[in-house]
């Protein structure tokens, strides 16, 4: 940390901000910048422009990463900023690009302020991370995970490819196989975001210092029993799917205390019960069954504590129960010396700060693959987001500039590890 | 009781189910007779060929209502014994048409033995008891209980009236306001029909001696709660919907022991969540929650433990709590002296037997609004109906029509009470 903290343009970066937020805007229902859609191409353009204007260095690579550069030397590995600027649909004005314009400020800072660097800086703006196309196309490539199939397989959920969505844009989405890069040439990789949850806005704290990417597992269950009619049949004759399911929902609590750590979650988002009519008892209920942790350990003991659990009920309730395992991903830690910095930076400016996992996925959970990673969380309102009611104070975001910023720094001109 | 209990002509019975069941039928989907449909129009004119050849007298009252007649005097109060022969879509064979085809033989057995009677006998098949058209048309109109307006209000589910859908069979709706019988033209009317349920075929009886028509309520809950993010919403911060459901679910045990009947029951058949991913906690849930019992007393002590549960487990949890009744039925008692007649003969048969309520509505539920009714289960095979898998044995389908002949017999010469 230097004696004197370094600090953003404050009315620059809001200025960002709002250009940004106003395209892709559809008046009150958000923002509609999804991959390679109209509003994510101006928004691009804008980008461009700003990069340009900010005199960094434009790149852009075979998977339309966009990059904006300073101090660029491709033999010296670079320290990596960045989020992305698509968007869901209907998206509030803060995910993603707030990384984005953050990363752009401390680079354009740093160059106004003739901040002199031993490694060079990349601001980068990944394409498609809200996964339009499915995974996070963007960060894939850059770390080397797609393949030509993949590209091939991707289509979005009405069926468009990403290819022709490339090319609709005169790009050629094979190209994204050549935008792989080394580990050599990445000294580490920061992400800002907003928290998406509403831990930081609980505490009223304006940094989170991400201590890794929770690991999920997402299970598709289904309790089978007997249909029946809900009149004429005696409570002591059901086999009742629902109510296997409704027993194990309350042992969720219990499983997260005795197996999870202080950080689990575990959610039932989905349900569908079958016949599903009023007047008959469910022969089948079908859930969806997601948790997470920042630990692979806790992650496999849930597992096994869920399906003793689920096991028991349905042995005791004459059930039938299997499930498959839908999706997981491992988690990420982000590296320790990153975490530090972050921290010191906040305590340097004084700002409230609390060390937090983001439960969320991010293109840092790529990064980490083939880099030191770290991430800072700025609060969100109410945790609301992907929602137009997305939203954090100018206050919270100048601070988690400013703490971008010089981390940056020292990443940018700490000895090598 | 006489001293020889009568007997109907078994093989003759088990032939008319038999035919009656390969109308309609479609291979092993099972029957579609719904009401006024050519399925249904070639079961009625199959009964009107059965009826006239029997030696009854064939009547058809406004309602479409067909009637065989035994010794019939319009100025002495009748014993009317029937059920429907319409059925649900992929029906099986016994619902409905069993009691009128029991009931054909029971009259038939008495014409042809000579069996003198004190009162009129009347063969019912009652229209539309599976409400294609919505209610029970046939035994509300014979009840008195159908308005113009309902007539013109009826629709099916793909928005046919029952207007049009009776036009096109050359019947006129508007006549079912003719249908309707005075309380002084009946001497009583009784029903067999299958359980429909699983108690006569655990137990190993073959009649049920039905205590009355359980009363229903079903409502509409709805549980509101905050959708969050299921990965950055830790446990405690969450409203949500679902996880008040399964505490809601848990208790309904406990409800029922505590404030119900012996045969009180209770069943979550369907349920909504919103948004409904897996990735999200949901923010609302939405259930049915109905409850059934043979005492309106039951049905009042149930509803409000029903509601304070529901309103505690929201208050608790901060979710909101809100519920319309959808529908209400009030509960029917069968007749006492009724009951004893079918009892008394089961046991001049030494048939197995059994005291159990109806779950399920019947056209005995309207008739009871007129006259004194009785009802005669016979057992379901696993208590499957509205299947195909609708099976109840030749032993005990010719043990329920000895019972419902001998109960006939002794209504028709019984003392006025």
């Amino acid at each position: 940390m230097s004696a004197k903290p370094l600090q953003v343009d404050f009315p620059r970066l809001k200025s960002d901000v709002e250009a940004l937020a106003a395209i892709g805007r559809a008046d009150d229902q958000g923002i509609y910048r999804m991959a390679f859609s109209e509003g994510d191409m101006q928004a691009r353009n804008w980008l461009r422009e700003r990069i340009v204007q900010a005199g960094l260095e434009l790149h852009q690579d075979g998977a339309a990463n966009l990059f904006g550069r300073l101090a660029w030397d491709p033999d010296k590995p670079s320290v990596m900023v960045g989020s992305h600027i698509d968007t869901v649909p209907g998206a509030g004005h803060l995910d993603g690009a707030l990384g984005v314009l953050c990363g752009l400020e401390a680079l354009r800072s740093m160059k106004e302020q003739g901040i002199s660097l031993k490694r060079p800086l990349e601001l980068v703006a990944f394409s498609d991370e809200e996964g339009r196309f499915s995974g996070m196309f963007g960060s894939q490539a850059l770390c080397g995970d797609i393949s030509p199939q993949w590209i091939h397989a991707a289509r979005d959920l009405s069926g468009v490819g990403l290819t022709e969505a490339m090319a609709a844009q005169g790009l050629d989405a094979n190209e994204a196989l050549s935008a792989a890069r080394s580990p050599e040439s990445l000294h580490a990789f920061v992400e800002l975001h907003i928290e998406q949850g509403p831990v930081l806005d609980e505490l009223g704290s304006s940094i989170g210092v991400v201590e890794g990417i929770c690991g999920l597992k997402r299970w598709d269950v289904r309790l089978t029993g007997v249909a029946n009619h809900a009149g004429t049949t005696p409570m002591l004759m059901r086999s009742d799917a629902f109510q296997g399911l409704a027993e194990f929902s309350v042992e969720i609590g219990r499983i997260l205390e005795e197996h999870g750590g202080p950080q689990s979650v575990a959610t039932i988002g989905r349900v569908e019960l079958q016949p599903g009519a009023a007047n008959v008892v469910p022969g089948e209920a079908r859930f969806a069954l997601e948790f997470r942790d920042l630990e692979e350990s806790v992650l496999y003991d849930l597992s096994d504590a869920f399906r003793r659990t689920l096991s028991a009920i349905a042995r005791r309730r004459g059930l039938m129960f299997d499930f498959k395992v839908v999706s997981e991903l491992a988690p990420v830690s982000c590296d320790q010396r990153i975490r530090q910095l972050i921290e010191s930076t906040a305590q340097a400016f004084a700002y409230n700060h609390h060390q937090l996992p983001s439960g969320a996925a991010h293109d840092t959970q790529q990064l980490a693959r083939i880099t030191r990673t770290g991430m800072i969380f700025v609060p969100s309102k109410d945790g609301r987001s992907h929602s137009a009611a997305e939203w954090t104070s100018w206050n919270d975001i100048q601070a988690g500039a400013n703490v971008l910023l010089n981390t940056l720094y020292e990443l940018a001109n700490e000895e090598s590890p």
